[in-house]
Parts: C-alpha cells; structure tokens; sequence
C-alpha cells in the first residue's frame, strides 16, 4: 500500500478540520440550542423568486447557454448588476473590474493563491475569520497582527515579516461586523489601515460579506471607496473588495464576486480558468434574475428580522451574563463576541454547556492566528428566533456562572 | 501606485492565457468552421430534464436545503448514485470514497494542490491535457514524460526527478479517447503503468472524463478497477479517478468527482472545505435528478450523435489530408490528433486556416509540458453536423496542402 504521507505537499500537513463545521452537526439535533453556525436562516431564503428564475433561464433562449461552459470572469449581466450596486456604495468601476468566484471563500483561496509564497506574512485582525486563516494556510504564511489601535510601525512590520523569512504581502480583514466579533472598524482606522498599507506599499483584502447587513447607525465608506476617493481611480486602487450572495440571497448556489483593479482581475481570471475554468453558468443567471428583481426587498426583509434577533441577544446577554463578563454590540451582520473572565476556558465551556444545558457556540480560539483567545466566545443569533434566543442565552449564563464557581 | 509585481507568489509568472480559451471566441463568428473548442454540443443538452430537477427541487421539502450551506464531500444521494455507476465499471467502493468537485478541472487543481510542492515531478504523457498542465502549474512543478511504450526504468524517473530538486509526486493520465489525441491506453498500458507506480510507490491520477462517449471495441477497465482487482480494497488503491457529468450531462452546472481511497478523500474534503466550502448544493441536487432519471439514455443518444460525427470527420481526412500527413483514430470522446510533416508548424498554418480558409483548430504545442509538438493539431467533431465536418476538413486539407507546397 502507497506511503501517502511522503507523496503530500509540505502544504497537507497544515490541512485541519474545522471546529465549526464539526459543530455544524450539533444544529441537526433538537434538543440543542446551538448558537454555533454562521449561516443564515433557511426560512428567510427567497425561494420562490429562485424557482422563477431557474424556470425562466431553463424554458427561454438562454437554456442552452446556461448548462455550457462560459468565460471564467463570470457572467456579463450579472457583473452589470454589480457595477450598478457598486456605484451606491462609492465604488465606481466597470465589469472590468468585477470577477464572479464560487462563494466568497473561493475569493480568498484565490488571493492567498496569488500573493503567498511559503513564509510569507499575511497581516490579520485577532480575532480574525476562520475561514480565511484556514484558505490562506494552503499558501504556508506566517501571520502577524494587524494592530489598527497601537502604533505599531511599517518598519516594526517588515522587520517581524523579515525575520520569518519573507515580506508583508497583504492586510486582510473585515470591516464591517466582522467575523466573529461583529465590530466595524470606524472611518477613521480605515485611513489608518490604508496609510499604513500605502507605507508598506501592499494591498488590502476588504471582506465585505456582511456589508449589506446593518441594524442601526450610519455605513460608513468602504475601505474601498476611501482608497478610490484618494488615488481617483480604481485600476490605481490597492483594496481587493471581496463580496457574497450568500448572506443575503442564498449561499448554496456558491456565487461571490471579487472587485479589483483590471490588472489583478486579469491575473485571477487566468488562476480561475487553470483552478475550475468558470463558476456555474445557470447559478449565475439565477442570481443575476433574483438580485435584479428584489434585492433590495429581499435585504430589506432579513435585516428586519434579524435586527430583531440581535436585540433579543443583547437584551438576554444584559440579563444574563454574570459579573466579569464582556460582550461586543453589533450594529450588523450576525455575531456576538463573548469574553469570559482571564483564566476561563472556552472549549472546556462548549463541553460542559452541551452535557449540562444543551446550548452550543463556537470558542474562540480557532478565530485566532496565534492560538490565543481561549477565554472568549462567539455565538450567532441568525438562525434562532427572540424566544429561544432568550432561553439560550439563559442557559448559557447558567454554565458560565457554574464554571466560574468551579473555577 | 502599487507595485504588483513585487507582492505577487512567485507561482503567479506561470499564470498564462491558455490558447483555447481565446480561440473559443472564434466559434462565435459564423464565417468560421471552427474544430479548436472541446465543448459538448449544446443542442444534445436535456433541458427539459433540468428545467424539471431544478422546479422539482425548489418546490419540494428539499427547497430550503438546496439554497443553503452543505457539507464539503458532496451531496449523498448523489453520491449513492455515482457508487452504483462505479459498481458497473468494477470499482467496489461506498460514499466515503466518493467526492464531489466543481467539475473535474478543480479536482486536477486539488491533486496538485495536495501533492505538488515546488520542484515535484509530475509525470505526464506527451502530449498532454493543457487543462491539467494549467491546474498544476500553479503548484510550481517539474514535469517528466511518463512514456509506457519505452522500456524506461524507474530509477530513470527517480534520478530525473531528484536532478530537478524534488520527487516524482505521482503519474497523471487521460486512458480512454484522451485530450488531446483520442487514444486510449490498452490493458497492457495500464498494468504497466501500475508496475511503475508501484515501483515509483506514487499514485496514478486517471482522468476519465470522457470515459462513457465510446463508439466502437469493448470497453477497457478503469485503471483503478484493475489496481484495485490487483490489491483487493479501494483503500489500498494508488489509483485517483477523476469523473465528469460535463461531457454526458451538462458543464455549466460545474460537477464531476474524484474517487479514491478513504484518507485521500479526507483530506480532499478538508482542502475544500478551506478553498470553496462546498460545491453547489442545488446544481448537485439537480445532477443527482436528471442522473438518476435519464443518464443512460442521454448517453446513449449523445453517442450515436457524436460517433457520426467521428465518422465523418475520419471520412473526410482520408479524402482530404495530403501525403505525409496522418492522424488517430479514436474510439470514442471528441478529438482526433494529426500529425504534420516535420518542420511544419501548426501555430503558422492556424493564422492561415483562419485568414485564407476560414477553418480553425489547436494547434498541438500547447499540449506539450517540454514546448514540443509543433507540426501537431487537435481537432475536434463533437460540435459541427457532418456536413460542416466534410467541409471544414477539405478546407483544412486545402491549407495544409498550400502551406507544404510553400514551405
């Protein structure tokens, strides 16, 4: 039998499951209240426009053209509709610019592809996405903070980049309601971040998945827009704006996009043709039909909703959190960021909330690049209606409160 | 304004245009008889049958989990399904064995991913898939010719690879109607490859995507169904066999498989799980429809179409082709590989095809890891009528003819 191990690339070996997608099994059992997943409610999904959709590519003159291979920039149309959406958030560009990818994730997998060598360093928040840790350790990076609030310099930067034996190649992050913390980084620190990415002359990956989820208070430019604003034009742009369908349409089609200077959509047009040739020509006419026939309702409809989730939580952490007890207030997306008392442990918790109280989350440190944060929590209130929030969350301040009495 | 280049991997200055994808822009002008794409005909596509999946689908109990999130291997009762099919072809194997990709491009880019670190050694024939050179370049290999007709030894291979700076990582191949020559590998070939592969002690990746489109003869065994008669257990296997519904079905909803070993799935499932999530949930829940309802007799009608198109094509050489020149005779799939006379080039007589005699094809360079090949051309009949086949040949036979009188 073939030695497996000695055929894998170096890469194989930094290939782990994912706690999250372990924990999405929880969700399939009743009893559990799991605040676990980051997935959006399967009941808000607008499934009727989606059928109409299918139905209308399948029975008209594009049919055909829907089940063949098409252009690995993605779907004209819908890259239309994007530029369109893209204007209203001060984005100006053309479909030149815009690149359709098979879900965001792919869209991070593709950057890390182009702009990792082994060792180096790829500039992340703590906490940061688990998702993008996990599509960027493919590349073998090191990872350093990305420490908006300090004053950290460039040179402190290249010189820790240096040392691992490579060179700052990007900053990463999600600015708006981020996964997992759900904070949003004002416009001030996003100036901050783009001088800092101008002194170390690299780009920014601006995660914009949650962008269109806001609850309360004013948006605020994207990183994006900010950029453009200062060097005019967008091909001059440093910031690489990743968004998705899936958080407010539907995730299971995989449809997100990428929006970049011409130069860097060339290059990853080239990466998507060698890596799956083009994402599925019918999901993007399907999406292209719903986004332009009732977007705007469709987001006006899940932000109510989950606005109203969101409170509920805030309202049962408020009553329910023991002393000592810290949480973040989302003005968007669709998680809370729980920091338990120094000392506590996060993944000890999760064991004995599930045995004792039938109430899941995520612990924290998976979200961090350096193993830290074992002391925090994040819990989603997407797919939990006010009710069960409220019982959740009750539960949940019962086996902390227990734990710290153990402790 | 930011100096790209200098944050680029270095794997991105092997990202090139692929010569197909821009001669695929021909076959959008009418004046043109155009042989260059490798595109199943878009009129053999059931339609009906997907517009009828697709409203099944989102109107049944299945709407919701259609749009959402899924698991990373695939969608199971499609996989139930491909292990049924796997059983004809005598590959004993259960879902674990089975993967679902994004068509079968991206289980080539998978395969590199997992196995390639720069300076492997892929071993490959000559010519060769281009899509396949694209997938793994980006994985920064060597490539070394895997020629089974020669009396080469292992030890060959291994010193070849070692004077590159790494190991040879693993043997792929296309073994029924390849792209680009239409031959297939007979049961001699294939239990000598899998001497050397055991010799080698690497895997042997089979590319089967056009495995069902046979015309004539019997079928051969899969390479991994003789490895695995060899060693009694798919899980023992050093075969990975990578399957399409892109050539029988439709390409535009991006489905195919990979079939292997439990622990090679596994770690298959974590790569995707960090790249793309998961494939498209719905287009995998429509595949798994239509599949189940009609996959035979879709096969079989695309058969027939396409075998009559081989026909014509092999008719039409043999009364248009000069001396000198020859070309395959495939069992099956969509290609037909001719052969020049020495010193002719297939690039130039492209330009000249296209400008005198309004007739395009591939020239066969592209297919070549070390840059040879240049008097080769694919051609390909799967979508022109037969009468179009007749006249685009003479046509390229007038060329040919004009193109050696000159030279």
């Amino acid at each position: 039998m073939l030695s497996w191990e000695q055929v894998f690339a170096t890469r194989a070996s930094r290939m782990k499951a994912s706690e999250i997608r372990e924990l999405l099994k929880l969700l399939e059992r009743p009893d559990i209240i799991s605040f676990a997943g980051g997935i959006p409610d399967p009941a808000l999904f607008p499934k009727d426009a989606f059928a109409q959709a299918y139905a209308e590519v399948l029975s008209g003159p594009d049919a055909a053209a829907g089940l063949q291979y098409s252009v690995s920039e993605g779907y004209p149309p819908l890259r239309e509709w994007l530029v369109g959406q893209l204007a209203k958030l001060a984005i100006p560009c053309t479909i030149d610019n815009v690149f359709i990818v098979s879900g965001s994730q792919q869209g991070l997998d593709y950057l890390g592809k182009l702009f990792l060598s082994p060792k180096d360093t790829a500039l992340v928040t703590r906490p940061t996405y688990l998702g993008a840790l996990q599509a960027f350790n493919a590349y073998e990076p090191t990872y350093d903070e990305l420490n908006l609030g300090g004053n950290r310099t460039p040179d402190a930067y290249r010189a820790t980049a240096a040392q691992a034996g490579g060179r700052v190649k990007f900053a990463y992050l999600s600015a708006d309601f981020a996964n997992p913390t759900g904070e949003t980084l004002d416009r001030a620190g996003r100036e901050k971040l783009l001088y800092l990415a101008a002194e170390l002359d690299i780009p920014v990956i601006e995660d914009a998945a949650y962008q269109s989820l806001r609850y309360e208070g004013e948006a605020i430019p994207p990183i994006m827009a900010l950029d453009i604003a200062r060097c005019g034009d967008i091909d001059a742009s440093r910031t690489i704006y990743c968004g998705s369908f899936s958080k407010t349409l539907a995730p299971g089609l995989r449809v997100g996009f990428i929006v970049a200077a011409a130069p860097i959509i060339r290059k990853l047009v080239l990466m998507k043709q060698a890596a799956d040739l083009h994402s599925s020509t019918i999901n993007q006419m399907a999406i292209a039909h719903v986004a332009g026939g009732i977007f705007d309702a469709q987001v006006a409809k899940i932000r109510a909703v989950y606005r109203e989730r969101r409170d509920a939580m805030l309202d049962a952490l408020a009553r329910h959190m023991p002393e000592g007890v810290r949480w973040t207030h989302p003005e968007g997306g669709m998680f809370i960021w729980i920091t338990l008392p120094a000392g506590m442990n996060g993944a000890a918790l999760l064991a004995r909330a599930i045995e004792t109280e039938k109430v899941a989350f995520v612990p924290g440190q998976a979200f961090h690049a350096d193993g830290g944060g074992a002391n925090t929590l994040r819990v989603s209130f997407s797919c939990a209606d006010p009710a069960t929030i409220a019982e959740g969350i009750s539960r949940l301040g019962r086996v902390i409160s227990l734990e710290r009495l153990a402790a």
